[in-house]
């Protein structure tokens, strides 16, 4: 297949781009002694996996069990998963994980580390447990050093488990709070007798001020390795670093100032952005995609020096990448004149 | 598989509410006179359009040509595409399909028509041909009479096509104006001996004013059957007509005022409704989902008199339902104690 003959709409990454994000971003962490462990929701591949390890990356986090179940298959040995596992049938799942890999957990309440104590109970081959503390993005985590210094006795307490440390999911551009939360956690644990040995920070946006918060002992970016406009708006890098753009076809040109692709939110996502409109179109910069219904993008040309014909395809960057990953079966890589169609094996695992 | 063993997030469907919703609709349709071609986007499963013909729906819309093939290949002979249909692949498949069933498909430049007539040459198996109209919806149509009289006549001209009639996708809540300007554009084509063997509207928040578009030949209603928040706030039934939910459990009680569930905009999908927030939780009424992350549902429950337990299953009516049967490989179909799994067949199906 040549890059011509890539039906729309598809998703089409630039491999070039890819390698450039990783390799900036292990840059960065090998000059500022940072660990990276990076998050898979952005490609859901097990070859950029892969990648992101042989790199630098001391292993991977994936948010979901079945996420970490296709990258276990494709070979891939320390896999973090930062949720709250709940229920018998995914603790079923994870004590199959924890069989064959390295695999943490996180947990925040009682309740999460009564179900991990229940289900496992081998003191020779303990499961890892990492409590989730909130520092300022009000989603999990505990809200005080009390609440997380109880969680961790009560980890700890647990024969078949052991406690690893502690994560967050970090507010935007808080570095310095972030740090000094982390390190008044880090020293109540210790007072307690319980350090930790991970601390675990995370996010693409601040990636690279993550060597700011010298309390976290490694970091778990996700979207910089395709980037998009969400990000080039927060500040990490341009929208010349976005590796991933959905391939569409103009379908329509009803009035002189607007046309129409065949991608729609089935293929972008309703996902905002600081930026206006739902995605960036590379060859038409002054075009704005006003809305989205599911396989239709309105898009504003008023503004444009010249416009794209019928029939013309036309790449868009979108809002939010890791959510148009999880909407394709398969993604178009492209390298030159070569282009590659890989299946994305962790495509739409929720559970 | 009983109920509670279903793992979350996962669709949930209660047949017993998709049953009422399409007896209803139908009986309106019947009542007055309309044709239904129901719009399978909202849904993706055979068996539904199956019984959605079984009840008088003259055929089926989809939206892409992929939907179309996985319907056909199901059984069904009577589909729409209200669709510009463009470029070499897309032509040999729309050809292939041409060849087994009924299909009829949209235009609304002479692009796509030139495109059309030049793959389809056989006068003895003509393609049906629609010309999409804008009444006011601002996407894809032309707009005015002379620009489709123009292209009736192309269609009309080229020996391969036949000139079917036109199409709408109209704005909400504008019968009376969207009426007119189909008998006009109908007078238009008769003054011009192109007279108009279908015109299709569609929608389904005014579907219980469909037929006050007296102009119409057919209506393709598409989210009537589940029905989701963003119909019940624009007047479709209520929330109690809702007929798929995303069955979550709490997975994180961080503050007494806030939940986490384990659904996110993975499984909700970013739409916005006119309602606030993010869906609505059946057993919790006061709860609001005030922010989506792709594997979190951050749920505000300070206006609840009683709040649920971490690891309870919750019940979310999406803001927008067909975008959440695209998320989903497979659904429940819940009909009393009794749990079927179904594969969601069209799922995923851009081009």
């Amino acid at each position: 297949m040549t890059r011509d003959e890539i039906d729309t709409p598809a998703v089409v990454i630039d491999t070039a781009r890819v390698e450039a994000n990783l390799a900036r971003a292990q840059a960065y962490a090998d000059a500022h002694g940072l660990t990276l462990r990076p998050h898979i929701k952005t490609h859901k591949l097990p070859m950029w996996a892969k990648r992101q390890l042989e790199l630098g990356a001391v292993g991977i986090t994936c948010q979901k069990l079945g996420e970490a179940e296709v990258m276990a298959d494709s070979g891939i040995t320390d896999i973090f998963i930062p949720y709250n596992i709940l229920g018998a049938a995914k603790l079923e799942r994870l004590a199959a994980l924890h069989d064959r890999i390295t695999v943490a957990v996180a947990a925040d309440s009682d309740v999460t580390v009564a179900g991990y104590a229940a289900r496992f109970t081998d003191p020779a081959h303990p499961l890892p447990v990492v409590v989730e503390c909130d520092t300022g993005a009000a989603r999990c985590g505990v809200a005080t050093t009390d609440e997380l210094v109880a969680l961790a006795h009560a980890i700890e307490a647990a024969p078949g488990l052991t406690f690893e440390g502690i994560m967050t999911y970090p507010p935007r551009g808080r570095m310095a709070e972030v740090n000094a939360m982390l390190g008044e956690a880090k020293a109540a644990l210790v007072a307690a007798g319980l350090p930790p040995r991970r601390i675990s920070n995370g996010g693409s946006p601040d990636l690279y001020h993550a060597a700011e918060v010298t309390n976290a002992t490694e970091h778990r970016p996700g979207t910089y390795i395709y980037s998009d406009r969400m990000q080039a708006a927060f500040g990490l890098g341009t929208l010349d670093d976005c590796a991933l753009t959905v391939l569409t076809t103009v379908v329509s040109h009803p009035t002189p100032g607007r046309i129409v692709l065949d991608a729609g939110s089935k293929a972008l996502a309703a996902d905002t952005s600081p930026a206006p409109g739902h995605g960036d179109i590379v060859e038409y910069p002054g075009a704005v995609i006003t809305g989205l219904s599911e396989e239709h993008a309105v898009v504003d040309v008023s503004a444009c020096d010249r416009i794209p014909a019928i029939g013309e395809k036309v790449r868009v960057i979108p809002n939010h990448v890791c959510v148009v990953s999880n909407l394709f079966d398969v993604v178009h890589l492209v390298s030159g004149d070569e282009v590659t169609v890989v299946p994305v094996a962790a495509r739409g695992l929720l559970a």
